[in-house]
């Protein structure tokens, strides 16, 4: 006998699916129990589902297949979002199930019910409720295929506690997502025509063509034609590093963009959208196309990118090769830590084949020009703004790469979102090391409220942007959830504790106390 | 002059509402700006939404009037939402005010754009988006009077930064609420003929009666009239101890319930609903109303429910007194942690006017036995089932009521949803005592595996279930957050820590390693 929670593991499983990532409760435990039954099913806890949804986000970034999520109802999805949100605009695919009551229980309006369906649909993805224990298997494959469909999003299944528990579930076989689209060729024709012409032009590129073979296209359109290839200003994993072409990323303060594109006269996107500020700001653009600026689309989001890039590639660059990026680590600084001299520990330090989870906001700011010459690397960044992203996607890039040193690099305010990523990354044995930047400021919000041009800098406001009274004390918080951690107030310091933590296998945190560069 | 901030925080205030508890972020940068132009508003800083929201729902069920909270475009709505969920449940009053970009910039999708709406609606309460700048002072008191209106609801306020910004608010007068429906005369007269008649009758009150005032009117006609007089399983504030009648609770679990209620001829609702089970069990009724009883409605949710069950005890108990409990404090226990022992020490300790913020879960099953004879204090209970709302609900109850001493009794799993509002109980110095019931373990759901009648009870399931590996040391953590922390692990330990916590003001943690009851 199969019941519903059994055919749904097994079709997850089957379908290549087989890390769930988990904060359970009772409308659950079927799924729970039926773990045991499905042998290939990996069950990862979180103590939060804002870690469940990073990890499952961090996870697919790096395995390139989803996990699955296991939530709790409507209260557990409202806090998945936050990351779920992140995850959809880094396009991840994610397979979230969300237990819901029994149906029969529904309307009774119990303690924990609510309306799960608009909490799901906000993320922008599929939404289905399964409907009947028969149907469950089949509604899992629909699911993990939407999620994979290009360039991937969140499929939500929402699982009534009956139909999880129900007998008479029926495993279903993988269902082929949607192939991506293919450049059309009139189209790649065009923008080859465009960049033959010798007008300024600036090739921004994103999505899936942020990895090694998009990187290489983009970069060979460069050398051969003189246009400018960027990288947008949030990629979801950049490859880096020596041996890989450098290219230059469109800044995230609307000012940096505006300097970095002006006088283009042809933006071509690969993967990615038009350019626009982060937030508005009283008096200045949103859109940061510069007027009389033509924008081209080689390749939409649901397109396949990288073919697109290397169809034209083949077209204005026949015979060049892309610039790999030197070997060039910085020397190791001495002196108290400052926003400058830490990047620059990382840079010289940085191990082989290293995946970097950044959140590190106002801290890193250096970071990209310090570990440009360092050995080849990922880095995954927050995507969508909704901070407390940066520990759970550590936690899901280890778990999919455990044959990779994974190094946070996560700013203070932004941790304490998430905190008790620590926690699965102690259970798991997770090789992270975790830098927190510690300053003890909301120090993005400081240079914010200058920027929006906010009339005064009163205590009060100030009270409410500053991490200080109490100094949050991150080692001892990281020994608390059972991760061994240092504080480092000198670059050597950091040096000799990074090295230490990248030596030993295991989660280490390192609590940087890094003075804001604002 | 005064932009749209200015006249939002003036008109909050001038319609009773001075604290703002808040995360902000670019958005709301114009709001944290305008903070210092009212010095009537008291901005206080959460590190987490989670904590925003929580403490706006203890600070009302306190207070008695709402706070306002500051979240940050969709994914801070969304971060808020599992304790705006307790809030709904528990029927407070909250205003919530949520930034979001500006009027123009929102077409343009940037990263952290996304609906807020469905957010809002989702918590069933009372949604508006400022349309003006002239606008922002009305609908800011509009939505204290919806916030305000009987039973007390989730008013939220969507606030464009532009609206924000631009010059040309104007206050607003308060509003006042919508008065509370008056108990119908005929209904009172026939529920006095079911009380007079003899037959078994259960009396079960809820919201605004779970006060003074309405328990000793309940107790009341159940003396006069041998009808059972009970507690909804989860008041939102809780009146208890000497001098207060004790009304027998309703059971969290289904069996507990139907066991009380068996053999009722009439079921007579104050200011709650008929009862359900909070979840479904294969094969067990989800209603818990028994078969053959009667249900009826004394006042609705939206009644004057205090004035109702008066009029009712005048008919039906005009001449006797209610029933005050006797002082009797359990002695002390001595000994390794139990879950018996450790409510004996909070019931022999807890001092007069105590607030207690109980999500003790498992852990507190015998906490209300052992404080029943304690000086008389407020419980705050876990009202939607959406864990994480006791540490934050604290920090409200507290900044509500800084003359009484607050207690937040914590279980552990619950602690690490919402853990950072320790920072904030230290921020603000507030005189809480935090004792966390450590048992390593989501001690609950081990019980639910069993009462669902999961088959399995394996490995990954027992994985899933377990907080130990690495157990949580919260007396790090806390100290971590800048609270000063012990640990215990006798009742000896246990009485000496919390008495020297409740001596000294400010906020203290207790890690008590009680094991579990399951």
């Amino acid at each position: 006998m199969t019941n519903g929670a059994q055919a749904l593991i097994t079709t997850l499983a089957d379908s290549g699916v087989d890390v769930c990532f988990g904060n359970p409760g009772t409308s659950e435990m079927h799924f729970v129990a039926a773990l045991d039954a499905v042998p290939e099913m990996r069950g990862v806890l979180c103590l939060f589902e804002g870690v469940v949804t990073g990890a499952a986000d961090g996870y697919a970034r790096m395995a390139g297949r989803p996990a699955a999520t296991l939530l709790h109802l409507g209260p557990g999805m409202g806090n998945g979002l936050a990351n779920l949100h992140n995850a959809r605009r880094a396009h991840t695919p994610v397979v979230t199930v969300i237990g819901d009551h029994a149906t029969y229980h529904q309307k009774y309006d119990a303690p924990l019910q609510s309306e799960i369906e608009p909490l799901a649909e906000w993320t922008h993805g599929w939404v289905r409720r399964s409907a009947s224990v028969a149907d469950v298997g089949r509604d899992a494959a629909d699911a993990v295929a939407a999620a994979c469909a290009t360039p991937g999003q969140i499929a939500t299944l929402i699982l009534p506690a009956d139909i999880s528990w129900d007998e008479g579930g029926e495993p279903a076989g993988a269902v082929a997502p949607a192939p991506a689209a293919a450049a059309d060729a009139a189209v790649v024709a065009d923008i080859a025509e465009v960049l033959r012409s010798g007008e300024s032009a600036v090739l921004l590129i994103g999505g899936a063509a942020t990895g090694i073979e998009g990187l290489s296209a983009a970069d060979r359109i460069a050398a051969a034609t003189g246009a400018r290839s960027m990288v947008e200003t949030f990629p979801a994993r950049l490859t880096r590093g020596a041996g890989v072409p450098n290219l230059e990323r469109l800044g995230y303060l609307a000012e940096q963009a505006t300097y970095q594109l002006q006088g283009t006269k042809h933006l071509i996107l690969a993967g990615t959208q038009a350019p626009v500020s982060f937030f508005a700001y009283p008096g200045k653009p949103s859109d940061l196309v510069p007027e009389g600026t033509t924008v081209h689309t080689l390749a939409g989001l649901g397109d396949d990118v990288c073919a697109a890039l290397g169809r034209l590639a083949d077209l204005v660059a026949h015979d060049t090769e892309p610039r790999p990026q030197a070997a060039a680590a910085p020397a190791l600084p001495t002196g108290p830590l400052t926003p400058q001299n830490w990047v620059e520990v990382i840079g010289a330090l940085l191990p082989e084949n290293a995946i970097i989870s950044d959140e590190s906001n106002t801290s890193g700011l250096l970071l990209p020009m310090a570990t440009a010459g360092s050995p080849r690397h990922d880095v995954l960044t927050l995507t969508g703004g909704a901070i407390g992203q940066g520990l759970p996607v550590a936690v899901g890039a280890a778990i999919a790469r455990p044959d990779r040193p994974v190094i946070a690099l996560q700013a203070d305010g932004s941790a304490a979102y998430t905190i008790s990523a620590l926690w699965t990354m102690a259970r798991e044995n997770l090789d992270i090391t975790t830098v927190i930047l510690n300053n003890n400021a909301y120090a993005i919000l400081r240079m914010e409220l200058q920027r929006v041009g906010a009339a005064t800098d009163g205590p009060k406001a100030r009270n409410l942007l500053d991490l200080s009274r109490p100094d949050m004390d991150f080692a001892k918080i990281a020994e608390g959830f059972g991760v061994p951690a240092a504080r480092a107030t000198t670059a050597e310091e950091l040096a000799d504790q990074f090295r230490r933590a990248l030596a030993e296998p295991g989660p280490h945190l390192i609590d940087a106390q890094v003075p804001p560069l604002f």
